[in-house]
């Protein structure tokens, strides 16, 4: 052991998950910090992977398969012995059980269920029912609830007897419900503390307590956050029953999610997160589906300088100055689109307003395109001596720029506006059609000005 | 009145706040639910925005900074008087005093310290010396911290006598100090109600408490998260003294905003946030300072062209699949670049890892490059009947798109090695190279079997 031990906790924790693995793996595991271990875990191939969680008592195993990525954790369940899954699924938290078996097919997800204890698995079909980004989906079940009737004795009693089951709650508040499991009331920790004994609990607990529909969406929750400073919101079904709490970093979390999704999607990564230890033909499939769109899209747009070829043969320096002004171009609409989605997700813009960011587009379009326009000229004119060259090309990047901005700062709104995800197809309509104007810009100019 | 009853909360707030700002501002906003108020707020041109504020009470005033987006809060309190600046100041969470003062200029953040009461700047310089991302700028500093030496009794008569000034608290836990302020314990607030009022403390607290040092990185702080479901983690100096307590949400927030950044830079939106409510001059020119890079290096990538400028006046036709084989190589590239953040991130994969990133890359970039060049190829002996410029540009897509994907992969890692923002450099370093790349392989191919 010795040579194993001048390693950091991440190269032990790699040493033992390589190996065939046994029982005694756990043990060792659980001596590591739970963030190396997990690391080193998500690394593997997926045919070990499940050879070291079918060995691994359902616990450790639940711990290690809630620290790994989400597409990651569904893709090694799903493979799973059913048996082995439900065990594992059965000790993760309730909103990661059920975030866990809604990113599986429906039937794997079936056959996980229904190996499970017919308790967990109800109440695990029942939140797998809502949506990521509804409350319903954010929320946990694990609270606690107390029936208004109940004294402070008997909720401080409670809290005695059930002290490990309650050991990672988050036990700020109670929730106070009446026979039909109504929300009536919300009971703060603290002032059981300055209460008797014999008191009934709805007399201390505050009466008409804010609450969020179980079918509401990610942005009125996150509203609904950032109005109150409160860390837990409790969420109610139609029946106005208590149904679980969301808590305030579950929001945050959907809400970095979000964002790493827009990025991913930004750059082409789409249908689905891809990391390099899945099966090459899954990533070159999802790659290619984006790439064989984008394809057809540059074609149509490179079929406008098909149409100017004469013009192109006579002036051969055209050629030069065509991808320069198609990636100039491309760059100025991202900006504008990287502004619009920023807006629209801070709530500061709204899809119907169109005109609003439309003017405030055009304006620094025009700018930043009479610039841009300058130096291109500026280059053309050095390098050829032709002015008139340097009119075609600056002129053409100067009205191409004010193009590019405006559906660059427009798309995401109308997107958003049709239901579409604004950060989705932002890009390819957005290069196709300033690809398409500013070859057709440069190469029309030219047949005027210069053949 | 009856007008405007008809329309929405949001229409309300933008109202009200339209017009010339009155002492009857403040009652009528209140009124409103705050995220309404806020949004309007935020819409404002910057001037009405300090109109308002001055006549608000300052903590109205400050819940409406604390709404809105940071990068517009700094420019706002930055050009108000010192005096209103210091009294809005004083008002927010301890966390966002810090994060507001350390984006103003160093002699404007000086300029409300001094207008604040002594103790509240003290400690609000203490926070602001904090960089964003390490435990010390995310913890606040409202927690609660009992001497090791108090009974249960001394506990809660505190709890009573200050429930005002907790009542915002997170108070889940209380933490153990010793006479120096140096961290010993934690107290959960469930035993208080558990136990005798004249046992200390101290017998009740948790020992040797998990905490992280002020100085901790981001990175540290969300592995300590990941390993513990703690909802709260104690903050402690060089001394091991309580400095503050970091909270689940608070990091959950700062990874979203880590990925919000790594959105933007990756379109192109570079030294600061933009919001369209900017005055139109700093928009441009922050645009512009990310055009400008671009612009000289498109026209490095584009003078491999001008030196091929008799292959292309012989084969005209090339010069429309230049465009494309640009446009698809960065496409793949970005791809690539996406996967690599994503994983860095994730900790999937360290900067040292570039031949294992390199070899995933490869085998996809083949795949993919195969497909993609036939598909072209296919395209150009279509449309021109030609086998042979076919082959060219099939070859020159199908080589560069290795290329693509091997810079997009590596490029993240290299610029995380020597400790750069992988975002913010990765595109244009990855389109110039496989600009340059594409243009040299379609003309030189071309040169050597079609001229």
């Amino acid at each position: 052991m010795s040579s194993i031990d001048t390693h950091t906790p991440f190269d032990q924790a790699e040493a033992l998950l390589a190996e065939e693995p046994t029982a005694e793996l756990g043990p060792q595991l659980e001596e590591l910090p739970m963030v190396d271990a997990a690391r080193a875990f998500a690394r593997l191939e997926e045919g070990q992977q499940r050879r070291v969680l079918e060995v691994l008592e359902p616990e450790l195993a639940a711990e290690l398969v809630d620290c790994i990525p989400d597409v990651q954790a569904a893709g090694l369940v799903e493979h799973l012995e059913p048996q082995v899954a439900a065990a594992i699924v059965q000790e993760l938290p309730s909103d990661e059980q059920a975030d866990l078996l809604g990113d599986l097919p429906a039937q794997d997800a079936e056959a996980i269920l229904s190996a499970m204890e017919p308790d967990a698995a109800a109440e695990a079909r029942q939140l797998a029912g809502y949506a990521d980004d509804v409350a319903g989906g954010l929320m946990i079940t694990e609270h606690l609830q107390y029936l208004r009737t109940l004294t402070v004795g008997d909720v401080i009693a409670d809290l005695q007897a059930n002290a490990d089951e309650y050991r990672d709650y988050d036990i700020q508040y109670a929730y106070v419900v009446d026979e039909a499991d109504v929300l009536c009331g919300v009971l703060r920790m603290r002032d059981l503390l300055l209460a008797r004994r014999s008191t009934p609990i709805h007399e201390i607990s505050i009466g008409g307590p804010v609450s969020i529909r179980d079918d509401a969406s990610l942005d009125d929750v996150c509203d609904l956050f950032d109005t109150y400073a409160f860390f837990g919101v409790p969420v109610v079904n139609e029946a106005a029953q208590l149904v679980g709490v969301i808590q305030r970093a579950a929001v945050e979390e959907a809400l970095a999610d979000q964002a790493d999704a827009t990025y991913r999607q930004s750059q082409g990564i789409i249908g689905g997160e891809e990391l390099r230890t899945m099966p090459l033909l899954l990533r070159s499939r999802r790659r290619l589906a984006w790439l064989s769109i984008n394809v057809v899209l540059n074609i149509a747009a490179a079929s406008v300088i098909a149409m100017y070829q004469d013009t192109l043969a006579a002036v051969i320096a055209l050629a030069v100055f065509l991808p320069i002004i198609s990636d100039m171009s491309g760059c100025s609409g991202s900006q504008a689109v990287a502004v619009s989605i920023r807006e629209l997700s801070l709530g500061l813009v709204q899809p119907n307003e169109l005109l609003r960011v439309w003017l405030k587009e055009i304006s620094v379009g025009a700018l930043n395109g009479l610039v841009i326009g300058l130096l291109i000229a500026g280059v053309a004119v050095l390098w050829k001596g032709s002015p008139l060259l340097g009119l075609v090309v600056g002129l053409a990047m100067a009205i191409n720029t004010v193009v590019a901005v405006s559906i660059g700062g427009a798309v995401p709104l109308v997107l958003r506006w049709f239901k579409f995800d604004p950060a989705l197809a932002s890009g390819p309509i957005l290069t196709t059609v300033t690809d398409m104007c500013g070859f057709f810009l440069v190469l029309s100019l030219a047949t005027a000005i210069l053949v």
